[in-house]
């Protein structure tokens, strides 16, 4: 008999209700590897705004080389109502993403059967795209300064710093990611051309010379504030999209909400030669903390795409299946306090149609 | 008896479909102006694509001075099949903004009665918002470069420059406008604090101290990537949003959306002390030009704007009113040749109501 696959998987829970989302995805995590015959050994990470606020301490040492023992990270949320933005999010969501070098935001759009949708007329055969986000340079690398501070004369500056080599690895991967969705085999590059005539000059030379080796994947092109029209008026025209860092953070938000809110949308950080993390993209919602009423399911659709990023594809797709069971048979609403379920409950259900 | 007032308008149709509702905007401008007892005279400018074919020429010498002597700026559209994007937009569009100073951006996002929004549940008394645009710093300055241009070592940087002075004249109108309106009486800043720290440090610490001057306003802040969730969702939250040029770009191409779309939307680039230009919010559609089919709402909704800066308030409430029972009694449509009336009636039937 073959030896059972193990996957050794670091888990930060983090903050507000990232725990109790958290618990949800590994009670379906451990359904899925039952019935597909692999076992999941967890490591529990209590970074976070709490330890933060006790400690002074995001990461402690070494914390990223602990990390990077592991096959793949699960994150609840990060973010304290008594911490000051920017810091846990620079000091441990976006210091993992870097110092991993997690150089891709995945982000599938995808209306379930069921799930209500703010758009009219849409319905899940519309709204089926993924924006592929560069994660790692842009704005993100924080480069600025302030030149006069605090006189009436201050200037601030803000970099976006692009790099041939983080573009092209990027595209390339949206390229693969094409090809192998093979939907409309179309890749929409999403940008701001007309304006930003540096970084999107070198982004669309680029797209044009990797677009070369891909003959059998159409290529478009749109802009960003045009980008957040289509999404609510025609959303089926797109299949892959590429975009940077920074308008890749605004249009995959929007996307969230066609797609059914933050209780469902979910994404990875992925490095394709390194360790990924898969994280629900809403936030830490402090205000249903340990009220057993927020909804698990972004973070088990989190769970589910890090599955299929392991290559368990059987298992994440009973998972998918199992929440499109659910939103379809069982809830009322995919909003915290609405579901008609507590969070345990939505967890179990998954869990057993799984 | 007292002089006629007399208003000099310079016109900039532009391309595509720019002079063929620039003409409908005209003919309501002037339907208004004879019911409320003004006059406008009005200066063709011929720039933008075909002028740039024929001659190698965006602005002719002199021509930013001779707009100078106007009181107001009518724009149709500015945007050639021919030309390689960025030039036009950059060289007259842009140059005009920077040049006269027209430091606000102006868009408000109303859904008049009857208009057809793409997002559920939601009526005119839900999407009625202002965005306030800074439009002459950040990303639009121009600021980057590139290094090691065509080597797989290339890195290409964009700035964002942003100065103390351009942000409170922008944040301080924010706050006049957000008093006269006096609907909700708050004033939203939308940026993204916890990432561009060096850019929206700034506007946060200016739109605290600015804030000091209007106790009688409440403030608020969002994400950017929040704020397109919010526009889809819950676009009721909104009163007035103050934000940076390329994030105003991007939401307001959303606003327009959610309140019926180009069709409709129109805008002001307004310099308080200076020349103002009003320029319906779409872009030179090529492929309707000539077809008399495209729907000349939004440059009529521009002059709408352009006569309440002029300080003839009755008037443009007229146009307003005018074009609402346009929408609710008449269009079937507001997308190009779907109308159900061509371009000239429709103009035909503001005036008429004006
Ligand atoms: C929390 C924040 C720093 C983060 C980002 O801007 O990338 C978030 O919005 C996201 O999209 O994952
Ligand atoms: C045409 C383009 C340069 C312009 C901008 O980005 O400002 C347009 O999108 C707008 O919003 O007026």
């Amino acid at each position: 008999m073959a030896e059972e696959k193990v996957y050794k998987i670091a888990v930060i829970p983090g903050d507000g209700t990232g725990p109790e989302v958290i618990r949800e995805g590994v009670k379906v995590l451990d359904a899925a590897a039952e019935r597909f015959g692999f076992k999941l050994s967890y490591n529990y990470f209590d970074w976070g705004g709490e330890r933060y606020l006790k400690t002074g301490e995001t990461i402690p040492e070494g914390g990223i080389d602990e990390l990077r023992k592991h096959n793949a990270i699960y994150l609840g949320a990060i973010g304290h109502p008594d911490v000051t933005p920017g810091i846990l999010e620079k000091e441990i969501l976006l210091r993992i993403r870097f110092e991993l070098d997690q150089y891709i935001n995945l982000r599938p759009v995808k209306l379930y059967p069921g799930v209500w949708t703010p758009i009219k007329d849409k319905g899940p055969e519309d709204i089926d795209f993924v924006v592929v986000r560069e994660n790692t340079e842009g704005f993100y690398a924080g480069g600025g300064g302030f030149l006069r501070k605090g006189t009436p004369h201050e200037i601030a500056v803000q970099e976006s710093i692009n790099t041939r080599y983080g573009i092209e690895r990027c595209i390339r991967y949206a390229f693969e990611y094409c090809r192998k969705r093979n939907k409309k085999k179309t890749l929409t590059m999403v940008g701001k051309t007309n304006v930003l005539t540096y970084a999107w000059n070198l982004w669309e030379r680029t797209f044009h010379e990797v677009a070369k080796d891909y003959p059998d994947i159409k290529t478009d092109y749109a802009h960003v504030d045009a980008t957040c029209m289509w999404f609510v008026k025609n959303p089926e025209w797109f299949d892959v999209i590429v975009t940077d860092n920074m308008f890749g953070d605004i249009i995959t938000d929007l996307g969230a909400m066609i797609q059914g809110g933050m209780g469902i949308a979910a994404g990875g950080n992925i490095n394709p030669e390194g360790v990924s993390m898969f994280e629900p993209i809403g936030g830490s919602a402090p205000k249903y903390t340990g009220k057993n009423v927020i909804n698990p399911l972004a973070a088990i659709c989190a769970g589910m795409m890090m599955l299929e990023h392991l290559g368990e594809e059987e298992a994440a797709r009973a998972i998918e299946n199992a929440v499109i069971k659910v939103c379809r048979d069982h809830l009322k609403s995919l909003s915290a306090g609405k579901m008609g379920y507590s969070t345990t409950e939505v967890g179990d259900l998954v869990a057993n149609y799984t």
